[in-house]
């Protein structure tokens, strides 16, 4: 990690002139300038937004990293990105992880050298957070706690309240053992959808009962078999998104279980595919057209100055009722 | 169009002078060469890469420059992609234009001014042929003709096999009148299956009868509607594509009509939901994996000297057998 004082020694300059150059103060010599600069180049040094903005004019780029360009929720998050942002002038480039975290970290240090205007990230990387208080250009977090907050802001649905919606949902219809597959623990959405399943469970005298499981429907495959095993009484699963729930449907059917009538299921994020598979799945609504347009706003909007403390912004969710669910007779 | 000779007039210069300082040749004064590289900044002027490369190193990004960030097919290819530049160390940049000319041209020249190392592109906009041929950088074209062949490469699979194997298929499933919703004319992809499957229905004396159709699911339900009403007697149908033969499904169900013993289906590209869905789909698989291993190959290869003329790279495609279609007893 390259310090102001490492600048210095290398310009030949006190760091209090490094610190004048990078804030755009006067009092400088031009050669002492020069040399200044050179070092930063030499080492690397990531300056600050500010210090970019004396010798560098804005990308008008936005970065979008995401952990899968295979995840259709993801891809329609950034859909309402790019409609946002082209709306204001801006571009977006789309960078996909694959969950490594190495790759996550060269795609921000390619986005900062590239000069984007800002970074919508998710991620469960556990060097995300320094790297988002490192970050020398403004961050907006999906999905996830930042605890180094005046440095990026976090856009979430309510994940609390899907999880509770839908459990809630399925206790209408008459379900007496409701299974929750929970999502990946590491991310907040898995955290609050579970907590939201258990407040329902809690509220509505249900014992809860939960499988681990990821997002994406290979995982769905093997976590709904391992389900219908462990918890042979089950007759309400709250899945972890839409493409396990359709996992779910398709071992149910294996098996010549009939939905809704003998096993109902609620899926979450109502991506498209939810109307398009037969049965239509009953699911938890986020508001992606509207996460997406917040995100680039929080970035290109007078709230990029960062230099107050960005709220956490939480957004409402709502119940589809489609056919994988009905009231019991 | 900047030309050579502007730059010379802007910058007070010969155009000899320009061509110098751009292949990297010396007997150029330093005042007068900072004058030529301030002209190509003032200008826009897009130097070709030899010139670019004296005064900018390889940036070691590609770009992938798509129509719809929705298409779970070009994700599929966007991952190998990736992981090909990756092993390789190459990051990789997705752009998605959503079919629109301004969008693409404004990626083309961003990737270009970030010095990018080349860009794979799939595009149905007419203007793509012409930002190709002036494209200072390498440029893979996937599933498109592009007559500037000496610009760049093309990487296709083997629509025309496709079309052939999945009709005959269904002619041996003892089909009597197969009808295709074909795919946009405008994509080679269209153009090609359509003439593989009439190829196979003039071998097995079967009447050729198709419907338009996009490769997106909400295309697939109307057309799917519209082919039903207009082709009452269909008892195999080849879709454009797997989302469409999805949609072709949904439609079947809620009319009733039983996959396969009423009506086959055969779909197109074994995107994973193709055996996710209930039932899994019968469809030609495209090798998705070699598609991107091999565009990429293509631009960081010694192929990328593009000195010599590109050929088309046309790759074998499979039929895969699943349960929307069985042989009739």
């Amino acid at each position: 990690m390259v310090k102001i004082r490492d600048i210095a020694e290398l310009a030949k300059v006190s760091p209090a002139t490094v610190s004048r150059v990078l804030n755009g103060r006067g009092g400088v010599s031009l050669s002492k300038k020069k040399r200044v600069l050179a070092a930063i180049a030499e080492t690397g040094y990531r300056p600050n937004e500010i210090a970019r903005s004396l010798y560098k004019k804005s990308s008008r780029i936005i970065g979008y990293v995401i952990p899968s360009i295979l995840n259709i929720f993801l891809s329609e998050i950034g859909r309402a990105i790019e409609e946002e942002a082209f709306d204001n002038g801006y571009k977006v480039i789309l960078c996909n992880t694959d969950e490594s975290p190495e790759k996550e970290s060269a795609y921000i240090d390619m986005l900062v050298s590239m000069n984007a205007d800002g970074i919508i990230i998710i991620s469960n990387n556990d060097s995300l957070e320094a790297e988002v208080r490192e970050c020398p250009i403004p961050v907006v977090v999906l999905d996830q706690k930042i605890d180094a907050r005046h440095f990026a802001a976090s856009v979430q649905a309510d994940n609390f309240q899907g999880g509770y919606l839908a459990a809630e949902h399925l206790v209408r219809c008459g379900c007496r053992h409701i299974v929750h597959m929970r999502g990946p623990q590491k991310y907040i959405s898995g955290v609050e959808r579970f907590r939201g399943y258990l407040t329902a469970c809690e509220k509505y005298r249900r014992e809860p009962a939960y499988i681990d499981c990821g997002y994406d429907f290979e995982s769905g495959l093997a976590c709904s078999r391992e389900l219908l095993k462990r918890f042979p009484e089950a007759d309400g699963i709250l899945a972890s998104s839409d493409m396990t729930a359709l996992s779910l449907y398709k071992v149910l059917c294996e098996r010549g279980t009939r939905v809704p009538d003998e096993m109902m299921i609620v899926g979450y994020d109502n991506i498209r595919l939810s109307t398009l598979s037969t049965p239509e799945l009953t699911t938890i609504a986020q508001p992606v057209e509207k996460i997406g347009r917040l995100a680039v706003k929080l970035l290109i909007g007078p709230a990029r100055s960062r230099t107050n403390c960005q709220p956490v912004s939480i957004l409402p969710v709502s119940l589809k009722i489609r056919q994988t669910t009905k009231i019991k007779p």
